[in-house]
């Protein structure tokens, strides 16, 4: 096995080839949201799209320019084409796309296979050549530091070793500063990948490479790559992607650091992959695998039974790594869901003394039931400390609901109208408002807002920064458990609830109650300065 | 790459290792489904249970000696242990049950790891071997065939080397046919594969491999043990299993018959893995991953617009293999990367003929605009051919609804409560009926349902299956647009269909409108038998 080189590149391309996945669609707050985490687990670059080719991109890149999302270990790039056909990369709009999006550097897709040239690009091998030459050197001058992807490389390396070294050769003379081989199509395996990556170095480039699942070794492939001797890496988080999806760079990345006993993350990063997949599986509402290695939900889950006693006198004679390296826990099955040290450290991360064991055992019994019911913690913690403050009997009462009612109704104009009443007491005061709304959760939104207006002013900041619905048990169509989660901010900082029901107006006001709940017991704490 | 040797087994263990996937629970009537479904693909063997410690899987080796699912291609299973510590075979209730099951082979699980045989199993190095002699020339006297499964054998050589070469040369020489050589933990890499199977090939022993997934690379292991000699591989359906799951058997076939040239499965068997990996998923009732190698719904899915134009020229530039190969489909997703050239494709593929330019030019700005506004068609094909009707004038009125009203309390007493009512005319007759459900969508379902029955019984057959609901433009809370995703089955085949709005139940109902129409479009086919 490789030692790890002196220069080594963790690419991850979720916001833009990730995003190709059937079914997953990235808004630009999406992307903020997930170009933060990728920073925070310590990816090297985030491709964060095509700038000018798609308007969503165009603004993402601008919303990070600005700083919307500072960068702490990342660094961005841009995804782009060569230049057109016969024309000049100076003239090239989609070129000066790539400029504009002030990202460090610009990722560049280069066609290697000479079949791809001719019949789906319709030009010549050496015009193919001209356009990798004059883009990557254009974007050079213009100040970018530049990446080569070359597409369909392995099968055009079958078909045309010659032209598909002559492309990487070409890129790196231009100035490209690594030049990926990809295996656009999938169909790659792992014991052919070592003579092809050999050759490709024989031009003296430093190379790269990108995988994708099709033969189900898009991980393998990687790591056959790594082997020969590639420095830069490209997958997505939670292998995302189109078709059979991309290489799942958090496989990839555990497996150089707990197999190769690399260092390739910020120390204690990798600690975080288990949150960090789960989140971004939020943001793209892709229901997480529950066997994915490393983080699935149950990847380190036993059976219990036959191995019970031999997992308590060595739990490392039943699982290949210690899965707090990864950030997940081995799970007993049929037994805890979350273990009572577990929600001891949860308990006083959030301020709370759960050292009384029986306390501990109590909630930890509590976050059991609630987690099979389809509660989640691990994205609700506001919701989680609601209810160790009901366990602790430091729960607050600022107001109590007696009734809601929601109605919606469409008529033969086609317009729906939805309204709600609500009976609310606050302050020993009794309000009964009507809210109206474009939905019933936002009508239910507003008539809460509007009852508590007089007691407690401090709602007028509270907004309501994020929706989100998830069937749990798939399969019963309309009859399906539904889980709601809420994010709510009060200007300075956001907080996270969730409700849990058949219905999703009873699990979104379950969602919506505790988010007033929680920003009012934090009103103070937040009226002064921020730390 | 190695040329297919002259014995080679494909072993099946979905039955038993594949099972204890968490959440996974087989019936006996589940497994002999199943195993009817994988003698017809045409593993060799199928590992059925394990008899004698597990009544369901005693009945089903009864049901199967009984002859209940007769076996064309593959060889039944019995799993195993060795005897017991300090016992003899001959006197072990489970090796006798191994004779009983009246299964022709018997796959037993030997220690090969010398911790596990001292803490585990709480013996000595030389009484495991003597275990394995026994029991294997016991199994073989009584006339069955018998295979070994090393277990633990790759972290047990890494620790002890010479005990678990030992352990294989012991099973070989009492006479095993076949000597598993298994990365129970799965935490192997297929680069540290090669070395370790030589080695146990130097016992003489023939050998076989089981991987797990635990690295992502269980495929590629197995490959790479092929490589290095093994002439057994074991894995299972969807690579079902404990933790990360097995080796997707699926997976390794069609690599080793169309990637490796070998013939394996009975001719044109592997044409059936797609329909056989879904029929499977659905007496498992674990949902199919759509990112499945070869046979996943998104294996051979493309988005990008750029490349439709391409694709139309010569699909083989864009796929790794032809999906035919393996019983699926090219197809071709409608988003908003997709220009006219896709959506004329997609139409044909729907039966419509859209190679009138201003037709399709006219429905690509449609679907812009619709994709603009969150509509999603590419996992909506039933709304993408509404559109299409709409347009081309081919849209059958089947009813219309006059007006609906949904009404959803929750009183002091905490119980919720929904009811709604609906006024549709169908064939001429108007109906206004009420429904009740446990949520608003729910509710709205039976009145649909309720009110088109006597104009249209075949809706009695109308299942709704899956309800999705996505927050498209995060940031604007409860008043965010909202995409519903509506999944429906008549049993036959299922079809999706998407609403979009800023209120949740209006976007469900325009889904749940578009799924009762397009059933009812449909149902003539859908009665004549399946061709």
């Amino acid at each position: 096995m490789r030692t790890q080189p002196e220069e080594f590149h963790v690419f991850d391309t979720t916001l833009r080839d990730g995003a190709q996945q059937e079914g997953l669609r990235l808004s630009v707050p999406d992307k903020l949201a997930i170009a933060g985490m990728l920073d925070e687990f310590g990816v090297d670059y985030i491709e964060g799209g095509w700038p000018g080719a798609n308007p969503n991109d165009t603004a993402f890149f601008q919303a990070m320019a600005e700083g919307e999302v500072p960068l702490k270990n990342s660094t961005l790039v841009a995804f782009g084409f060569t230049r057109r056909v016969g024309g000049k990369a100076a003239d090239d709009p989609l070129t000066a796309a790539l400029r504009d999006s002030r990202a460090p550097v610009a990722c560049i897709v280069a066609k290697s296979h000479d079949r791809h040239v001719e019949q789906a690009l319709r030009t010549t091998l050496d015009e193919n050549l001209a356009m990798i030459t004059d883009t990557v050197r254009h974007l050079k001058a213009e100040g970018q530091r530049v990446f080569v992807d070359c597409e369909h490389f392995f099968d055009g390396y079958r078909e045309n070793p010659a032209y598909a070294l002559e492309v990487v050769r070409t890129a790196s003379e231009a100035g490209a500063e690594v030049v990926v081989l990809c295996d656009t199509n999938g169909g790659m395996l792992p014991q052919w990948m070592g003579d092809v990556v050999t050759a490709a170095a024989g031009t003296g480039a430093q190379l790269g490479v990108h995988c994708h699942n099709d033969t189900g070794c898009a991980v393998a492939n990687t790591l056959a790559a790594v082997d020969a001797g590639v420095m830069h890496v490209q997958g997505t988080f939670n292998g995302y992607g189109e078709r059979t999806g991309n290489a799942d760079l958090v496989t990839i990345v555990a497996n150089l650091e707990l197999k190769y006993g690399w260092q390739l993350l910020p120390a204690g990063s990798l600690s975080e992959a288990t949150r960090l997949s789960h989140a971004i599986a939020e943001v793209t509402n892709v229901p997480p695998s529950n066997r994915q290695p490393y983080v699935g939900l149950s990847s380190f889950a036993h059976k219990a039974g036959l191995h019970a006693s031999a997992i308590k006198v060595d739990p490392n004679l039943y699982q290949h790594i210690d899965p707090a390296l990864v950030g997940n826990d081995m799970r007993m099955l049929v037994s805890d869901m979350a273990g009572r040290a577990n929600i001891q450290i949860k308990g006083s991360e959030l301020g709370f003394d759960l050292s009384d064991r029986d306390v501990a055992a109590k909630i930890t019994e509590q976050v059991k039931d609630a987690e099979a019911a389809g509660y989640t913690y691990e994205a609700a913690d506001a919701s989680f400390e609601l209810l160790l403050r009901r366990e602790l009997g430091q729960l607050p009462e600022f107001f109590s609901v007696l009734s809601w009612r929601v109605f919606t109704q469409s008529t033969h104009d086609q317009e729906t109208d939805t309204e709600c009443t609500l009976r609310i007491t606050a302050k020993g005061e009794s309000h009964r408002v009507v809210g109206e709304g474009n939905g019933p959760v936002n009508a239910l939104d507003h008539a809460v807002r509007q009852a508590l207006l007089p007691a407690y002013p401090v709602v007028e900041r509270f907004e309501l920064i994020d929706y989100r619905v998830r069937i749990l048990d798939q399969g019963h169509g309309t009859d399906a458990t539904v889980r709601v989660l809420i994010q709510t901010s009060n200007g300075r900082r956001a907080w996270t609830t969730v409700g849990v029901g058949q219905n999703v107006i009873e699990a979104s006001w379950e969602a919506l109650y505790e988010a007033y709940l929680y920003g009012l017991i934090h009103t103070d704490e937040d009226a002064s300065p921020a730390t």
